[in-house]
């Protein structure tokens, strides 16, 4: 991918939730927007680190043993094999996500959401 | 890395240019945070890809044949092998770049800044 890539203007194209999209690859991974709101399901990448960074909105980042609360400007690294669940109790956010190419955003074939190019 | 990355904070730390920082890890990669002013040189990855996202202020990613001009919240993969220019024309450009861990910014060891952790 040679072209640019604006962000807001990607943001603009989709509303649904938890539905990720892919608008940039770069070596074996993809770039992703997704909007979520209220809570997804725990879960864990068993091969692979997962960055998230909050483009608005606040996210608490939930482990089994505590909550990272993330704003806007904020990232972070989730380490492979690491159980989370991202919930989004104060309203809509929009994640910028790094992940695998290919890689289902449950690490679970059977409840994953594919991501879709835009 | 399991706690949160605050980028504004990370900024604050530094005011040097063309000096990058390492702001967190993920898989084999590296995030990083770097300050830039005027030209850089030009040179190119043989072996990855470079991802670059615009935090502050107007950069010109320059290549061979045209120029692409990158606003805040734009991104932009430079593909592996091709020649690239980045170049902030007026004044001072945050960018934040994803690069392999222990990449040279240069793609030459010679020339290169090694990037450090913050």
């Amino acid at each position: 991918m040679f072209d640019k890539v604006n962000i807001a203007e990607k943001l603009a194209t989709f509303s649904d939730h938890w539905a990720p999209r892919i608008i940039a690859r770069y070596n074996d991974h993809e770039v992703r927007l997704v909007k979520v709101d209220g809570e997804f399901i725990w879960h864990q990448h068993a091969d692979t680190d997962e960055l998230f960074l909050i483009l608005s909105g606040t996210l608490d980042m939930e482990f089994r043993d505590r909550t990272v609360t993330l704003e806007p400007g904020e990232l972070i690294v989730v380490p492979r094999g690491t159980e989370h669940r991202p919930a989004a109790r104060n309203g809509e956010v929009r994640l910028l996500l790094i992940d695998p190419r290919d890689m289902s955003n449950t690490g679970d074939e059977a409840t994953a959401t594919r991501a879709v190019e835009i």
